[in-house]
């Protein structure tokens, strides 16, 4: 068997490396946050990228125990107590294209109209509108906007103005807010969510579009341990009952089959 | 590197041998049932083992899309329509020892009680009965018994009944058998539910504990499959909602920390 | 909250219906084969559908410790050991497109080329022939061809063999069989794998291609169960070991950043 | 269905509280290891806290891609290129006991020794002593020595060294230097490993047994996102081969059963 390659860590007896810098160093002088950013892109981040990415973990961190996550996790919990792993892997798995991953389909939305607008000397503003008329023409929804709970989503605002105050906000950031300005003209309000707002950030970071569901589960885990501590600690084993509505087929018997 | 042992599988260009049999032989000539018997005993199973085993595979395949294991998939499959395999694995990792998984701890009681009752010339009811006896003294629930939604569970006589009918049932069965009983008259009527049912028939069919959760896994997948299924066919995504309500702090303020 | 609808599973004190069939009459006249038909179609196999289905099941069982999903479960046993259903769903995950998942883009290529050829009038093999034309110019890989081990994989003249007998095989055998010639013509020898020949042969089953990736995990799951159990039983914990080779930034210090 | 308790996370239309304070405080006032300790703690770190975990975070964060957790993320990343969720699923399921996990035995460990020592009058030191005898005589491993790589692990001297600058060393830390002086007297030199670093610092922290798992896992995250992204980026789907040698049946003909 070859070995495998991989670019990330090296050790020895005594040292042990992330991406050339000696762990000692990171846990003595630099942060986690300075080491998920390491990880991802092979260099330390600015204070400007640092200050920005830690608020972007805090956003993800736990939205309640009714989100998929939060729920896929508490019931592994619930069912399987001996093993905390499994239920924050379950957890981990209700993340998708539908819950904290559209961020990735936004960032690529992002790329391609930016990219498009500054070919076509046109504006971001222009670029949205586009966005927006094909999104209605296909009858498709837009990546990033529209939430089940918030009019408003918190933490978009304050990721913007953190963006613009450390001097990273970009095209990703003016695009989300020309999207969710040439939607609510044209369709009907769609507050920008979590996903849209670390899409707009985090292509403003120059992040690759992975990043976008990566980077929310790094967060989404700080809340998935504590969701899951807190139905050990809290709850009985198999506490949690879902009512079920059947509607399917009559009793039959095998012998009419 | 050393290559991993495995005792399982062979394989070759041409050939598959699964523990030493042709797998087009198993296609051919055998079926699925016997298959996993295979893989689990080493060997092919006996007519009267593998109508048994057959059973207590339908027996395990679905309870239904509030059950722990399903609804953690259906969960899964709400948020992360993208990938199959997650929502299975969300469903799997529900499994443990407070769902579908008692059939471990209560193989561990019926091998211990059957191998004390042997040894000291006792009954195996005196067995449960002494079994019934510790469990109130210490406090702790029999594995094996009581469900949260049947009464008598139907799995229960079939497994049993299917036991005797193929010359099967031994101390495992009778024993569960006892211990219903004697719970019933020094505790409460706590019907012998599908661990309970398993572990008996299992006993008796000479698998090892860990055999009780992973038989059950094998047997629930056909359900889970069906499950995740039809969430995608018949459900839009993120349309599972679960009412949650908050106790914990009142907002406070970070400047009096 | 609303409660979850399912067609799937009824049950109340005393009776468990599975899509209508009382549990009970399922454990002693059908089978598990059966089980997993009715849970995915709504209603019990043929003789013939269910002896092709049983094929499908022991064709996906194992195929040895190497292959992603079994060497996912093996390693997460070895970290893991006190979850079986922790390494269950490790080894489920590796499951995807690449991973006994192709059969999923198989069966839409089958679905799609019948139904050109139908409408078109023209044979299988042409609509084989322009797949195979379609795949070269778009430098894309043909889904259901081709393996890392075997020149040809037992297991698909099995199941084409078994489909042709029963009296199952039509459009979705034809074509895989037309897909490996004209490839071999035009491309070079790849062999039917068992993605492609499971996909032939669902296609001809009538079932929707997610049933590809499906029926291959219910299969796949006997095996990973006893690959971890297996594990459990002869190995030490940690006892996997991974080489790697790093060819990342050599050592670098934080103070020159 | 009874509403989910929840004592987390709080939400209506514009706000979110983690823990009764303002997510939009928490993103601009403090940051993703303050949040990490709010949420598992109830309160805001201090500073020397909030210094500690950071470097428990970093430390935890990756050990290199044949580490059990990386190798099963990187293997279903192989398999699956479809799902970003799967892959870092699989690698959290093999962190468990064996892997990451010896945390919570060893905090177990110290809780108890320096409970027995308290009330004893003995000191920490006879209680490391006798913790070393027990596991001698019990053959038994103690949990938080010895490693498969490092002679010292290097994450371990600088943990306790910040644990001791900032003033939250205690009887956790000097247990654990104890217990290794001592096993290196009467068996032999076994390092503190990472596990044991994390449960002396835990426990002089006050994170309950569980925490030792948990925020490794939580640590471990940022690592797993990376590798999985650099196998998406570098690496094609179904490279990763593990050799695997078969030691089972010969072939058998199943005439002879």
């Amino acid at each position: 068997m070859q070995p495998w390659r991989t670019a990330i860590v090296n050790k020895d007896e005594t040292h042990i490396w992330l991406r050339g810098y000696d762990i000692a160093d990171l846990m003595r002088r630099a942060g986690f946050v300075d080491t998920v950013f390491l990880l991802h892109r092979n260099r330390l981040p600015s204070d400007a990228e640092r200050r920005l990415l830690d608020a972007i973990l805090v956003a993800s961190a736990d939205h309640g125990a009714g989100a998929p996550s939060c729920a896929a996790a508490r019931l592994a919990a619930s069912g399987n107590r001996g093993s905390l792993s499994a239920a924050i892997a379950a957890g981990i798995l209700a993340i998708g294209d539908e819950h904290g991953g559209a961020g990735e389909a936004c960032m690529q939305l992002i790329a391609q109209s930016a990219s498009d607008a500054r070919q076509s000397g046109k504006s971001i503003e222009d670029a949205a509108n586009l966005a927006v008329k094909r999104a209605r023409e296909a009858g498709s929804r837009l990546p990033g906007l529209g939430h089940r709970v918030h009019t408003t989503d918190p933490r978009v605002a304050v990721l913007f103005g953190l963006a613009s105050e450390v001097g990273v906000a970009g095209d990703g950031v003016a695009f989300m807010q020309a999207l969710e300005a040439a939607a609510a003209r044209s369709i009907k309000p769609l507050p920008i969510n979590i996903d849209g707002a670390l899409a707009g950030v985090l292509h403003d970071l120059e992040f690759p579009p992975a990043a976008g569901k990566l980077l929310f589960i790094v967060g989404r885990v700080a809340g998935l341990t504590a969701e899951v501590a807190e139905e050990h600690a809290r709850e009985k084993a198999m506490r949690i009952r879902i009512p079920v509505e059947y509607d399917g087929e009559p009793p039959r018997s095998m012998d009419s089959k």
